[in-house]
């Protein structure tokens, strides 16, 4: 079994992060989602990386906001990719969660996406691009998704277009 | 033939980015190292990801300062993984380069890491990562480089420690 | 023909956007708009400045937000002036957008302006300004509206003014 | 007789200045060059405006630092287009001469370039986009240019690629 | 003639510099107020000036947004005391108008104060406490104000305290 | 008597800081709660930390916004711990208050906790766990506190989990 | 007896305060000048002003870095004008004592000057334009200072010009 | 036994650190210091905390850079109090250390000082402070190193000093 691994640290990432999840769902790759914090329940979050590893999770994806060390937190116990998505919400706007989560030290790399919703689509994305390196059928429906974003936009652009 | 691909904008990226190049090599892992600019070269840097792609590059890695478009540029081209250094260097030390890099939209992802040379070791090593995933021989070593990580701290601790 | 063009990186710019067409409007001067995108429609995007060179685009207006490429990539491949307009919208409220859009590196320069409607406005100002360098029927009609600013704000004081 | 006038508020800003009109010369481009400043001499700023536009200056180019008013006060004084290059050398490393120089109010454009030397070069070229709207021989020369700097490019990979 | 002038950039800045004005009234202490732009009324700003200071302006208070030039002009046309309000309201929330009010080169000093409504009030309060080293019922007028603020604080705290 | 001692610089700090007075109540830790200012009421502020301390105060802490030295003014007073809230709600988003209460010269410790509500709570809990240090009760009432946070996390993740 | 009283926190700041002085004196205006901390020594800070103000101070100025209180605590003590000088030298490179200093709430204003030595200087020049309100002798000094500025600018124009 | 427990994410902290334990030294206070890093050896962390803890670690000090985890992931593990020292040394100047400290989430304070040397000494100050409370003797010492503090200060400001 081969699968991405959902983790946010609080039920108020919950609304954003599941866009990740449902664009998995989307193209048919299966996930797992738990909420477990770096800070409020570390041995929780400990045990299910090395669960989740055991049974096939692949690549990781983190999602915290404020001091976010939920990300740094799984990449220190695992060799998998780990994709952080800082979140919003705090009086620093994620500015806060975006520099815990990309400024990691040499030798433990978190691969950090955009603040908030376009980060969590973008954690699909990217975690869908890895596993597409050896699954030709999610590389094909990765190639499809850019055409058919191609058309979208100019379908978008007809609507308002002048051209001379 | 399967490899990683390394791109950076200017000249003046060598000696970092040369980091991430000397950690592969360590590893045994192969890899492309060009300099091709979003900007001053834009058609010669689009034919490299065509090219180096259909050659067998599993993972691009794009470093680039200042309004850095580079890794942005390559994702637009690829559906890759593409991994991003945000350089240093500019009167905003690298903050402009890290918006640059990280700030992607809905759909195009990059895997974006610290400001400069930590970023540059951290590139190496998340494309290594994801390269593991299906390199037994490979996911072995990062494991075994993080055991004398953690050995390399304990003899540095050993200097100085203090225990009552 | 002579003409301004627009490019806006997605429809969500539409809206501000558009107050600098409908000001190249008010001042009769010709324009195109489209919506293409640095990253979503590469391609397009290069076609398009082709084209609209060749037609009689003499300066190209660009908007996008987060880490806004598109200016710099239409300034990649011409050498008309190029307009950036960083658009707000993100959690770094355009912050992103204005270091992507003015940082650029030597010898592709991009005018930047200010975040969001303001740049818009003045966006559609300095490309007629550049225009009206070779056409004294519309250096006129700005040297008019100037001082049609200066009677607007002399009105706008008088209402609240107290002058001993 | 048209040429570029550019403007510094100070001496302390002549090194990097100078960089742009050193590349007007290599172009054959007219320029003239004073210091003048929007606070310690408005009235010298002013009347050098008016002069300058008399006698044929088709783009302003500004430079300043710190509270950086200078580029703004040549456009309140001129619908002719003025380039902003924000200049670094303040505790705030040019943040303050950024903001200070881009985020201009509707009405009243300046086209801002990069923090510093890039700044001061893209200021040159970007005057002389302007003018080659309406002089092939220079477009020709920016167009080389272009050219000219891709070989750059290549020759400076040539010197580290790694092509398997 | 003794008395306080107010200038601000632009009708959309009325509601909180009247804060100022309504505050002097409070003192009795005489004012004028006028709406004008460093860029868009350069001529009108610099002539009030000018009359002002004739007729017995003795302190200045400039209002300005964004790239906020106003108490820089002002302070560029007089020797007299001009104090800054850098109002908020841009995407950058009013830190650009504070480097842009607080940065002046040395030789021309802008008396800064906080951003928005806090600055507008403090403006007020700073130009009285100028006036009051040469008049002593406005000094004791702005002594009695701090103890009744005293005793609005303790009647607040009165409300809450939890004391043991 | 021991006790905590929450001083705040205005009426306008209570809605958030009382939720470090309702959490000390829940845990049954005396403390003492006034509105008292840095600036607007010096000497009140200096009496009451004298008069509290000698009482039994153990632990101060001081919520401001803006420019917020109460914590400060309260560590230049008393050797007992002071731990910093900085209170959002100025332009700059409680950026500047944190500034000004984290970045306390050698020898004047103020011990900071985030901006707003989080750095409210962290306050009571962070007074506690110094409190504790002799109060085995409350210890054990703590580390009860974790557990039931544990728990309440796993409920959370229970309502949303996807396990494959 | 009229006089500058000029404070700063720690003898680090000597170097560029004393420009302060030097320019006071230059302009042969009485001035006091002393170390004292707002939080290692604010007994003295608060005596020192009592007496300063007995004795005849008309105008204070404060400088201090990091979390910069100086200027606060003084403003709290007098309704004398207080201008503050953010010192530069922190991790943060003086946008600490900036925010620090220039954020003060809602009647408490300290007239707030640039980082480092342009604030120095600033600071004296403000200190003076104050005094000259009731010193003709002073005022007429300012206003040749002024005019010496604009010669010794245009000098350094006339080194470097290049007039078409 | 009572101790202070010292722990940095890597042997580039030590110089700095190892102030906060020449500090301790000369107060005569216990301590215990190791190099342990929440990312490279997050198990070696964990049980030196148990281990510290079961052995009398009162107070925890914890020093870390860029994203700075390692007070965070002490204050996962423990109800003792946990002090963060933001390190300098990245391309942000320790911002990314402070965010990534201060901004704890509820119920897991950690009390963050200033980045850099001011917080290392600061953070051996405050370990003493809460010791203090239970340990006559030092609060002695901490009271009369204050008198010192200012008895220097006064010996500093009289040489320097000008007083009419």
């Amino acid at each position: 079994m081969k699968f991405i691994s959902i983790v946010m640290g609080s039920m108020s990432d919950y609304d954003i992060v599941s866009e990740a999840a449902k664009l998995l769902e989307k193209f048919d790759v299966k996930y797992e989602l738990i909420i477990s914090s770096a800070h409020r329940s570390p041995e929780r979050t400990h045990e299910y990386i090395k669960t989740a590893e055991a049974k096939g999770a692949k690549v990781f994806i983190a999602a915290a906001g404020m001091a976010a060390h939920l990300a740094g937190a799984i990449a220190a116990n695992t060799t998998k990719p780990v994709i952080g998505i800082p979140m919003s919400g705090s009086a620093l706007n994620g500015m806060d969660a975006l520099y815990s989560t990309v400024q990691m030290p040499s030798g433990m790399p978190v691969a950090t996406l955009a603040i908030g919703k376009a980060g969590a689509i973008n954690a699909a994305y990217l975690a869908m691009q890895i596993l597409a390196l050896n699954d030709d059928t999610l590389a094909q429906k990765l190639l499809n998704d850019r055409e058919s974003k191609k058309e979208a936009l100019r379908a978008d652009s007809a609507k308002v277009e002048v051209i001379l």
